[in-house]
């Protein structure tokens, strides 16, 4: 998680990722597979759940909601539920900056929403435009790139830019219990994948190394490509300013549909915008998880719920309630928030 | 691959695709990791990229073609290069059956293409359609059913369809040497993906079991779904008449970017409909495998290239021969065409 190797090669970024899933062995070892989760309700319904989908068949605890290997999917949101998405969404602050860095060559957007607020720190006019515009902010900004330069351009900025108020790289601010979860998962052979309304693009250069979910395993919004041979006859495929698939709402059913093909077993998200996939996930048979994260600890990290312009949790949270899915509630059932609290 | 199995649950799928995925070792150990290949310039081809990209590092023929396991990716066409794709491509007699099954609700296709063409069985007409105006009569004979009623209808569908020369089911008509490749792949940890210019909903319930592929390692055309919540409160996707992504030409490297983020490190065809894939797939960095299958086999299975309006080789073929692709000569290369050919 150190600054110092996030440029680097695929081989220590590999290396990252192998540390990651040696977590949870290792934290089994120790009698504990989530040591960053204060001991609860909520602790004991994750391992529980976990126990009696992997038991193998005919012992005690194993039989009746025993997974098959290749069935055990778990989908998880990214912003909110892997890592911190207040004051904006990583990806709003990138697009800001692009904004900024773009301008020159976009005189319009000093007049035109929601350029014209992004250029002038207008939060308020900006919180306004909804997901909707701003991910449409994001393909005009996002465009005009090759897709291996747009992946450059992501590398670069999160090797630069700190977030306001921890002064760290966006990727210090992922949750150590939810790595813990995540490696406890795939050590009990389920493949982790993230459904996120974030853009594909964003997430992928990135995801294998914080994460140890590699790129084929990460479904989100997407924008139009286009492949174009360039005058050498190499091809390339080009970012255009539109729109492909809005991967948030029941845009996630959808998508974990068309991406993956299979019902996931497991899903944990934190906003509306996962309730849909809450729903698609529980609408199976069998056992099935589903879990909200609930953002409640202000000195650690944010509270917020069903106010929030950004990550708002109401409909969802009435979900959860009336049909007993797991809700976390961050300053309790956390021991640890991020990674460097370790350190 | 036997008919007794088709239908019976993940349990038997499961130990089917273990099966599968048991060749290559197998086939290792008696020394022909490829025994359905003829001995020859392929074959050798084949062996060799495999060695060179996986060989530990160190060793004599370990080094500078190595590729990391997470960067295994191989992608492969399904029509025509992992099954039969004559007299037309079997999503498409599935469709002419849709249409027969469908026609009472739709009396308005007697009149109208291409429903007229596959009602009066007129394929010289249908075959003037094109693949645009097939994918189109697949979008609004696969709609109106929710994404589960689907996969059923194709699981029936496919125990009781017979190959009109044949007599076989068509998953009967998958290439023993493609099996035994896929096999190889996996055991020197390539992740196997197909990519496809058919439907995702048709490939995706028999993949797994026909080709050790699971879903969400199937990459095709696919149509818009709709999350729709029924009166009991239960979500379901339900399939519309509408094309959401064609997975065809320049297509094929759209959909590998978004669907697997990741460039394929080999990638097989037998098309026209396959050239950008493999454009995409040669552009990278370090080794490379580009395959084509050329039909050839009138008397096993079809001859069929520059002039078939089904699977047409012509300016692939071209490039192929011009940037030393490997080219397979089915009757030449392929010792058996079909399983069944080894009972």
């Amino acid at each position: 998680m150190k600054r110092r190797s996030f440029l680097t090669g695929s081989a220590v970024g590999l290396a990252a990722g192998l540390a990651l899933a040696a977590l949870a062995p290792q934290a089994l070892a120790q009698g504990d597979a989530l040591p960053s989760w204060n001991d609860g309700e909520v602790k004991r319904s994750i391992l529980d759940f976990i126990a009696r989908t992997t038991a193998t068949l005919g012992t005690a605890s194993g039989g009746r909601d025993w997974v098959p290997v290749p069935e055990r999917i778990a989908c998880f949101d990214n912003d909110g539920t892997l890592w911190t998405e207040q004051p904006m969404y990583f990806q709003v602050m990138f697009t800001f900056d692009r904004v900024k860095a773009l301008v020159g060559r976009h005189p319009e957007w000093r007049t035109q929403e929601p350029f014209r607020s992004i250029l002038t720190d207008d939060r308020a006019t900006l919180a306004t435009l909804g997901e909707k515009g701003l991910l449409e902010a994001m393909a005009a900004t996002h465009a005009g790139l090759s897709t291996e330069e747009f992946r450059a351009t992501v590398l670069d900025w999160l090797a630069t830019a700190r977030h306001p108020r921890f002064k760290r790289p966006y990727t210090d601010l992922v949750y150590q219990p939810m790595l813990e979860l995540l490696a406890l998962l795939r050590a009990n052979q389920f493949k982790t994948f993230i459904v996120s309304g974030g853009g594909i693009e964003f997430m992928r250069p990135w995801t294998e190394r914080i994460y140890g979910i590699p790129p084929e395993q990460v479904v989100g919004s997407s924008g139009v490509t286009k492949f174009v041979l360039k005058p050498d006859g190499v091809p390339v495929l080009m970012k255009e300013p539109k729109v492909a698939f809005i991967d948030d709402g029941p845009g996630k059913a959808v998508g974990i549909n068309q991406f993956i093909g299979r019902r996931p077993v497991l899903a944990f998200g934190n906003s509306d915008g996962d309730q849909q996939m809450l729903e698609w996930t529980a609408a199976g048979n069998g056992a099935r998880f589903m879990g909200l994260i609930h953002h409640t600890d202000t000195v650690r990290e944010y509270a917020y719920d069903r106010e929030s312009p950004i990550g708002r949790l109401d409909k969802a949270w009435d979900e959860a309630v009336r049909r007993k899915w797991t809700v976390v509630d961050m300053k309790k059932d956390w021991k640890v928030i991020y990674p460097f609290e370790l350190k």
